[in-house]
């Protein structure tokens, strides 16, 4: 597919720079060809300093999470008040605040930008269609009808939840091509997924698995069905297949591992599914950070692993393993999945979006 | 309950005494008010050595791994080659040897001597309980069955695959009081239970999932299914509820844990779930394997966690918690489990086996 | 030996309750022959509270780190506020606190009664003792001093850092015996030496080293060789050997490892060495909290291992091995040991050396 | 520097090339612009079979454990036995076998061909160097005494024991610029050096430290030794410093971490040492898989940590932190090093040895 670039680089600011989602969207843009970082905005703690500053310590330790620094001009940037920000000096907005400040400020950059949001502040507003670029691409008919509602000349984009995203991906192409009437999952997440800020401790992660993550299982269930959903006016009408979730923290870095048990509407087979998984994604081509397909399904028993499957297109692709009829369910089929839970299910699926836009011609230097 | 204790100790013997599964044996053993080990056996690369030195490596090392060393006494026993034990010089048998030994060893025992064991074997056969004393001690009546058929005088029963085991239990009281239609179970399973030969690999577990653990998931769907299955003359008819499995493998030392969703043939409420869960095991009293109850019902969600509850009640509890309605299921019901693979899943668990035969004047001195 | 338990029990106060290092006070205190806690302290934000009530979460969920629940009467407790705790009601007082608290609140509380604390804030201090029962027990005679210099009718009592305890209580008997000129220590920390409050995040110590604790090192050199000094008059001269050391933190839970290898004054075989340091501790017998001997040397190479080790004694025993020569070092030796850091570095620890104290006369119902 | 690549790449066989360190060399040799994989050799179990068969387990896995599969030309090569080699055929052999067979097969390769070794068979031959890249190329003087003592046309360079590499490249410059006196060593290694046979079990790793690792101590020393001798006519005097280490293992994945404490011949400062230290490497400009440099030395304290440090340059470069003066030993220095165990200590090292010896003309095409 051809893809037009946009003419010249169009103006981001990313606020929250200073947090660990904030410092993703730093290195995920950091060479990008179509997003340029000028501005970052932090809270007032860390307003006024130098991007340097504001995420060194107290100690003179440098807290920075995502390997290699980014470019000295960001380093060196003077970060802005997250409450004073002039969205409108810039075509682009990239959030990665806590759920709360999001409420508040995304509204107000809003106004008068595009906003894509990391939070859940959003995500389940009528008028707010959550996203995933190659699931639900037709979602974005939405945005017209929340301009109109807010007054708003841009509009606010949250991906979903990281642990809904694999799930919601996988479903895609069978929920199309069979239907789905019951999805059984559980989850087990990777400790990145909490953050630094009230992350996991190690006491509790050490030869252990921690059985509960507090509202995650109703923020998968609903989001699934939203995302999996039809837009019809100005609504998206959920999905109506049942999804019934559990959700653990289990020792692992990077990577949610999600098994999948399901009840299609219609009968497939193994290799049915299959084909159909494998196809997603091929309308994302062109798109700087899309992966060749969505979805690589796995034919070694043994996998997918979170340490060797998460990293598989820069970690923007869902790898699916162990797929196989469950003689239980009717019509059920089961399998396994990993997912990148800080590159697809974060920074880079939210830029993955922010370049859809662009290509849809909802974003405009 | 008033329980008699034997007259004096049963004679035991242990089969497969220098592998890690034995090893359990001689530690739950130690110290038994009803059961003596006077002889233990191995292969017959360990066959005329004492047990020291059987277990002592060629660099000098002692392959013990469970705790406090076996009184002075076992290690100078002198191991005998296991084709060659002559099963009537004991009251018991108990074997911890691999599924192909036991199956060529245990009818040899059997043919005398009762033998409580941990292997596959013989779980599956027609003639043969799969037994979790509290759970289903009535198949004990196949036993009658099993030494006609066979022409034994003593008889084999082995204990279920340790996933089984905390899967059976929680089932168990639910399907008397209310039926069950469906279950879906998800296992993250410690790396104990895949011993020290051909053991998880840290290269395999550090930062990992293992989402595949071959051959586990059909045992288990088949054996919880036969567990709580019905004793109809000389056969067991299983249970005809659907149970669909997904094992997976974590980095978590001792303590199986397993999320359930279930479909009940009959509404329950959350309390009323709990209460059936909590009576269990009340018949076992008196048994000196046995805990108060079966099973421990936590209220606080983030429980249980495999290393703070697998040791409850010595490892023969097993431990529910996050008890919810499902509201997707017809008649729903959610909770997650912790079983201790090495106890009540393994050498313990065979024990308290063996107690319950003795109660049942099924095991005579 | 003869000890003479107190004739009543000593009523205690544990300041600090809440926190890790107090509940393992409460737990090491639980049925104590000698103590009787019978108060409890912390901050202003527990104050009042019931201490059910007080390490109950926003959440519901009740954080209690330490295995069984105290005694529902010690739950029931009102906490007082640490600031206006009467220590003169109570025969000892227990600390539990940050350094910089404990500066502040113990010589409150020494004015009138001894205190034993986990805390750093006086170990330094010239009039201060920093007391290992049965490694320099002697150094008591310096609490008269400390009394008349302060005008307190009680005095405080710190143990030293967890990191420390291994490291002295291995050096004493050597130093004693043999002298020493040189000790080189790396440290592999626990976890749970770091606390839940600023503990060390699953993000950092999966498949990882954390090379670096801040003021660990300075710490545990400078401890060392007061604990190893000599009473001289109303000061302690601090042994003059050499201290070395590097801190790190690895994934493990509980059990502090750390390589040793020294230089001795005098030539000593490994046999001489070994039986230095079996003998130690015996002088403690009878005192409720001191295992057999303070130091066990295991013969297998591939011990101590933390895991395996940091429970000997109920983790009050430090456990020593791979103990051979050092063809390096001039009178050259090495070995590693293993040191609960929970157990003999915390709360136990300090609750041994109160014990040691009624022993000693120091402290009377 | 200005280096000539050969005129033609050099054919290439692997031996061993099933195990985890052949596949090793067969990732690094990928896309190699000086050698090309020509054949591959294994043992007689794998003799005969392709590659991909070699490699296929009975359950039908594959058991490839380095990232994506090689190309499927070499695939698709049949595997060599490897006593059955004609080294004649090749221009370079690369070995990766354990090293009782490596003192079998390395000196039937050599009589023709030059071979480069993981194994530790001929190390610590004298007429045989032990080599670092940049470190002590000028022991490559030694090839010819080799070949003449052996009467080879080829001749066996191994490398370095992978735990030894990281520690001699620190010392180097250390020892050229100011003189080494005494140096201590503490271990903290990964699983990974242990490889797939006889591995290092999770049930040992996880939670724990393991305290031995047989002989490697002494290999360490002994090697370290060596590598920073002098050559004096057919013999290296080995650098006549003390040296002695503790070897641990941890659970890291890759990344051996050192701590070392050492007292140099002359007083340095911190900077002079960090200046030394920065420079080493750059006569290897030019080289294929040298790195820019050798060492980096951080300034962050809390590093080097072996997750975050082991892939810098590639796996090529030693991560040096924590430099400060240790104020207890005569001219005293202290650091922490990360070596990657399995690049710059396993195949890529030995690529660029055989790299080395093309610059110097010691390989020939």
């Amino acid at each position: 597919m051809n893809v037009n670039a946009p003419s010249k680089k169009l103006r981001a600011i990313v606020v929250g720079a200073t947090g660990i989602a904030g410092q993703q969207f730093l290195t995920h843009l950091r060479a990008h060809p179509w997003f340029e970082i000028v501005a970052l905005a932090g809270s007032s703690r860390s307003a006024g300093k130098t991007y340097l500053e504001a995420i060194t310590q107290p100690n003179g330790n440098v807290a920075w999470f995502c390997g290699d620094l980014p470019a000295r001009a960001v380093l060196e940037m003077t970060v802005q008040n997250s409450a004073a920000v002039n969205a409108a000096d810039y075509d682009v907005v990239f959030t990665a605040v806590e759920s709360d400040a999001a409420r508040e400020l995304e509204p107000l950059y809003a106004a008068t930008t595009p906003v894509f949001s990391t939070a859940a502040a959003f995500r389940m507003e009528t008028d707010v269609p959550l996203l995933i670029p190659g699931v639900n691409d037709a979602h974005l008919g939405l945005i017209e009808a929340q301009r109109k509602a807010r007054g708003w000349k841009g509009y606010v984009l949250p991906i979903p939840n990281c642990t809904t995203t694999g799930l919601a991906v996988t479903l895609k192409p069978l929920w199309d091509a069979f239907g789905l009437d019951l999805v059984v999952m559980t989850s087990m997440q990777a400790v990145s997924g909490a953050g630094r800020n009230g992350g996991v401790l190690s006491l509790d992660s050490i030869d252990n698995v921690i059985p509960y993550i507090p509202k995650e299982e109703e923020k998968v269930q609903r989001e699934t069905q939203k995302i999996l959903g039809s837009l019809s006016g100005a609504a998206i009408v959920p999905a109506d297949f049942g999804v019934t979730c559990t959700c653990n923290r289990v020792g692992v870095l990077d990577g949610h591992t999600e098994t999948v048990v399901l009840s299609l509407s219609r009968p497939a087979t193994v290799d049915e599914a299959r084909a159909a998984m494998t196809g997603l994604g091929s309308s994302l081509a062109g798109l700087p950070s899309a992966p060749e397909r969505l979805i690589f399904v796995h034919d070694d028993p043994f996998r997918p692993q979170p340490r060797l499957d998460r990293d598989r297109g820069a970690g923007m692709v869902t790898t699916v393993g162990r797929l196989r009829a469950d003689p239980v369910l009717k019509n059920g089929l089961k399998y396994t999945l990993v997912s990148h839970n800080t590159r697809m299910g974060a920074a880079a699926g939210a830029t993955l979006l922010a370049e859809l836009c662009v290509r849809e011609g909802l974003l405009l230097g």
